[in-house]
């Protein structure tokens, strides 16, 4: 077999065999298929597509490119959620814990912001000491004892992976529906999940732009699991504005803890339930989404949910004590509110625009290689269909020095579309593809 | 500017700007942007092609890339010639000292034969001490003494295309008509030609195997002649069985030189007489191509084209001694007669059969690096319309070693189709795209 021909069949639109597929991917690997073929294949791939069964080949040979976690004595069923990225997307940490303090087992390999999104281990690594560097017997260890892990990816789970996507985000290749379900499902099938649920986002802040789009990815993942024996279900949400509230990392973080609590905003708190219960169904713990929803709101009001997530803090190395007073945490040392410009209704605010002010206050990353400050970011104190008088508070910019509030302001009031009359807020749900 | 940038406007099917093709390209020359974003790119450009105005900007691109002769001062017209390859496609040989002995001033920058077909400078190097290195100064100064030049590729002189050659090569982004059309254009501009007369070959010896995608290739290249000022005419002819008899390095200078002195294959001598007609009228040296051919049939008889073939390669430093008895170039240590294997009319005869043959017994390269060895190879003694009687001579395999003959053989004679009924010779020349 050469590198060439089988870039040559996929280019002439041709199915590519599962052999086929598997010698380019562990080829690449190992360094005998250079970047260069793998650039121009992958360039086929997103030009050209792949079928179902070409799609769930090369998830298995991304799979095969390292360890494959087997957790069946821990649990029969360990459950993973997994974000295709937005904008105040803190959801990890409430739903993990939650559905975890539920009795079900959590164990999730997580990533890191770039460019308008956040990542949800950059938000943990608020907390000093908090480790999301941990090997695959530490995964297995602390989700044996206490139900719950959720670290980076690990070199030696799905390898391909890693060098897959770094070639793909310079090389225009990263919006292809085969390579992100097989990316997102390999990892998910070598970190040992039996079942994930996906929150596939769609709107300004998402990089999927219209609900057909995320439904036909929703749809193929789904299709996927069921050919590689992972229970899939996809819930469709809202990101043309933030999710909740607060955007940046140790902001966040505290909005996180808020709504464990039983408080923080509504739309967060929703979202959260929703994706709780799906894991939790999916677990096969309760029979339908009412009880499933109850169950998590109780755990929410008897303080079960945030024991569970102090203890999963403290399993991973974070220091509890700035938990336990959050105003400990990364705090900006310049903190500006700034009012509404006008009086009306909210009619529109750009999540991506607001993802772009967070990261270039210091919150996110343009590059994969640049360092984040954890403590600068945005609060919102008025949403979609909210009203608010001129010259009340909008927002708040938190920034590491007060000349970088100016550029922030007049991009986050840029952000916002006004209207005299009353505006409905967006649907958070589009529906559940399962 | 970014790559990235550049990749995902042609990914999206969108026009791309001088400016950018230039980035892109300059970019790539100096190390700035890396193989695998250029291997995105043009299995984009493969699959989503270019318009005639991208394609002329990638040409002009490739050769603001190096050094561009300016050969004015010694000629307002010099003429060149280029064949897309084929089998047994010694024309360069022939019609470079015949256009050259009528007066007309013949650059050339050729290349080397991989797979199946030949190159000009592997025949030329059969002679002793033959040089295809010349510097642009040494290029300028035999062209100016002489009238005739045919070196290879210079690194000063559109080192773009050499670098993007390598890569296409090894990422199956060869067959993209604005990359081969631009590939070709370029080396000629660089060079300094005023016109060019292409010989583009179609049918199973050739890269192109319909003429449908042969005209649509010289059309294109005909059309971007006239965006950067340089006239082109290409003459369309068949490659479904080797042109003249001779395959093979040494084999093919003998048949050149035998065609030079009016002996040869007829259907060479016509196809040699066609191409030069068609250069000697673009430097309007002649009003019609019966006068031009009248004027290469005199210069063979007076043996003028021979002493301007003999004074070429002198200049070049090859051995003439080794011309004036060709017994004395590289000959094959075992020289074996094929009989036919029945009697009947040749109905086919594979030329990419052949050239594998030849290229097997060590006569081509499979891989760029290779060495050659340019003793061996075939010489046919019947083609397609030639009736033979069983038992009589079909062909003769010249090869380093007689363990080579018996795979030659197999393989060369499954290359035959036979008839019982006569057989029509195949038109030579398709057409003239002009």
């Amino acid at each position: 077999m050469r590198a060439v021909d089988i870039i040559a069949k996929k280019r002439d639109g041709l199915v590519l065999s599962a052999e086929e597929i598997d010698f380019f991917i562990q080829g690449f690997c190992q360094g005998a298929i250079p970047d260069y073929q793998v650039a121009a294949w992958l360039m086929a791939i997103l030009l050209l597509d792949m079928d179902r069964q070409e799609t769930i080949d090369l998830t298995m040979a991304i799979v095969r490119s390292g360890e494959q976690l087997d957790l069946r004595d821990i649990n029969d069923f360990v459950v993973d959620k997994h974000s295709t990225g937005g904008v105040g997307d803190k959801t990890t940490l409430v739903v993990a814990p939650l559905v975890a303090a539920a009795g079900a087992y959590v164990g999730k390999i997580s990533g890191r912001g770039l460019g308008f999104t956040g990542g949800t281990l950059d938000k943990l690594e608020a907390i000093p000491g908090f480790r999301s560097d941990l090997s695959p017997a530490e995964f297995r260890a602390q989700l044996g004892s206490i139900g719950i892990v959720v670290t980076g990816q690990s070199a030696d789970l799905a390898p391909a992976d890693g060098k897959l996507y770094a070639l793909r985000d310079v090389t225009a290749t990263v919006q292809s529906p085969p390579l992100i379900a097989s990316s997102i499902m390999s990892k998910k099938i070598a970190a040992g999940a039996s079942g994930v649920v996906l929150d596939v986002k769609v709107g300004r802040g998402a990089f999927m732009e219209t609900e057909q789009e995320a439904v036909d990815l929703a749809e193929l993942m789904v299709d996927i699991g069921r050919g590689i024996g992972l229970r899939v279900r996809a819930v469709i949400s809202d990101m043309n504005q933030p999710l909740g509230c607060a955007v940046g990392n140790s902001l966040e973080l505290k909005e996180a803890m808020d709504t464990l609590l039983g408080q923080g905003p509504p739309d967060f708190r929703q979202h959260c339930l929703i994706m709780a219960s799906q894991m939790l169904l999916m677990t096969g713990q309760v029979s339908n989404e009412a009880e499933a929803i109850e169950r998590m709101e109780r755990l929410v009001d008897n303080g079960k949910a945030l024991v569970k997530f102090r203890a999963w803090i403290s399993a991973q190395g974070g220091n509890v004590a700035y938990l336990d007073d959050p105003q400990r945490l990364p705090t900006a040392s310049c903190i500006e509110e700034i009012a509404a410009p006008r009086s009306g209704y909210v009619a529109a605010l750009d999540a991506r625009e607001v993802g772009m002010a967070s990261m270039l206050l210091g919150g996110g990353r343009a590059t994969k290689r640049e360092d984040i400050d954890h403590a600068v970011g945005v609060v919102l104190h008025r949403k979609i269909g909210d009203y608010v008088e001129e010259g009340q508070p909008l927002l708040t910019i938190h920034a590491s020095n007060c000349a970088k509030v100016a550029g922030a302001r007049q991009r986050l009031l840029a952000s916002y579309r006004w209207s005299d009359e009353p505006v409905k807020p967006p649907l958070l749900i589009h529906r559940i593809v399962s």
